[in-house]
């Protein structure tokens, strides 16, 4: 099932279950009870948003061991937890905006997210799926520079618009082996396969949640494979004009504007 | 004037004002228009919790001068952001529990918070106080292990009841030369003022809100003085059985006992 969050033509902002060219809003809580609310509206009329305002948005670095090679690092020995502030996270076809205090180094991250469905505290790896709400589209959007200068990452991806997210949550997915690629004007960029994940969905889940509780509606954001900007000659830095567009097997895909500020 | 959030006698969880011994239950939205109920309670039949649960937790790190210096470090040349989880925030007077993962090396850190009570985008230091709604207390309960393990700070920080906030919000406060003091078992571990940091509330505010849209109710934690756990021979590691103060003047005491897993 897709759930999306939409805003339709009359400006309210839904959760919508979309099947075929319609979307279905529903009304309740999606993390529990909820219905559809039996009036359809055809996909033309809504504009698609990002499917949740993470309650928490938990990213993961170097996950990927080709792009853990790529930034000259060994790979972690456990899951490396950051942070990305809910202030960033943008829609589907919105632009990511360059800022202005950090125009020069803005690289892309094509990345599977998992959207927790229910509260996970010390959960056993074999369990750790059933937390699971679903799945979507991520773009860890970076500024390298501030990123090397500050050491501590959480600035360098909460500039506002950082966050693409979507388009919609895949709640039926195994998410062990899902192509992902990222293409910046159709061009591929990054394509791998999430079995190439050093830790696994169910690993992650699990090793966060020791002593951690992952609330409803938090994302995990699983890292980025090989072939950022920052690891092509020259680099590929995003720039306004450009189109970067992730897209992930079993959900569908995100794609992005670049403008400037 | 002091907002609080408390669970009534019956369960109801309302955020108030206090006034004296009473609290005056309101309704509405704290950032935007609200009114008191007319019906205040004994401060003795309700139960303080943390003023709010902050959508984002922006946390600066070697803000003060003397804590950078304990740490080995040269005190930063910009602010140094880095975030904690919501779901470590805690409540005055519950426990902080020594993680079973991680419980060699857990460390206090006695801050002034900032509650964000308008959107803040772009803004001008000299602006930047009337974004603010109010001051509280923080403690920013870090496993020492973990941080160092990780490079990374969220994880080691973000540990569940790492999060004290309180006891209330003060919204009329003048920021820039208030003591604040951390206690251990009664013993001042921590002594400095706010006039001491190296980046100030205004200077946060507008340094942050470059390029990154600060949420109302959004909180920012400005760093700790010196005199941690760490830094103490031997270290002053919390256990089980310790109760851990801070204490800002023209606020209050935000004050937790620690249990063990």
């Amino acid at each position: 099932m897709k759930i999306s969050r939409i805003r339709t033509a009359k400006g309210a902002i839904v959760h919508a279950v979309l099947e075929g060219d319609k979307a279905q809003p529903i009304s309740g809580d999606i993390f529990g009870s909820w219905k559809k609310d039996g009036r359809p509206v055809p996909m033309a009329d809504v504009k698609l948003l990002a499917p949740l305002i993470p309650v928490n948005l938990l990213c993961f670095g170097k996950n990927y061991r080709a792009h853990a090679a790529e930034g000259g690092e060994a790979p972690p020995t456990e899951p490396l937890l950051f942070m990305k502030s809910s202030s960033c996270v943008t829609d589907p076809e919105s632009p990511i905006v360059i800022p202005r205090v950090a125009p020069g180094q803005v690289d892309y991250e094509s990345e599977l997210a998992v959207v927790i469905g229910k509260a996970a505290r010390n959960v056993d790896r074999n369990d750790a799926l059933s937390y699971v709400f679903g799945y979507t589209c991520a773009n860890d959007v970076s500024a390298r520079d501030v990123q090397g200068k500050d050491g501590q990452w959480s600035r360098a991806k909460s500039f506002d618009t950082f966050g693409p997210l979507g388009p919609w949550i895949e709640t039926e997915l195994n998410p062990s082996h899902l192509r992902i690629q990222g293409r910046l004007n159709g061009k591929t960029m990054q394509d791998a396969s999430t079995a190439d994940l050093i830790f696994d969905v169910a690993y992650l889940i699990s090793y966060l949640s020791q002593g951690m509780t992952l609330l409803p509606g938090s994302v995990l954001s699983t890292g980025t494979p090989a072939g950022c900007a920052f690891a092509h000659t020259p680099p590929a830095w995003l720039k306004p004009g450009d189109v970067f567009e992730v897209e992930i097997e079993g959900i569908g895909v995100l794609r992005n504007p670049v403008v400037g500020k």
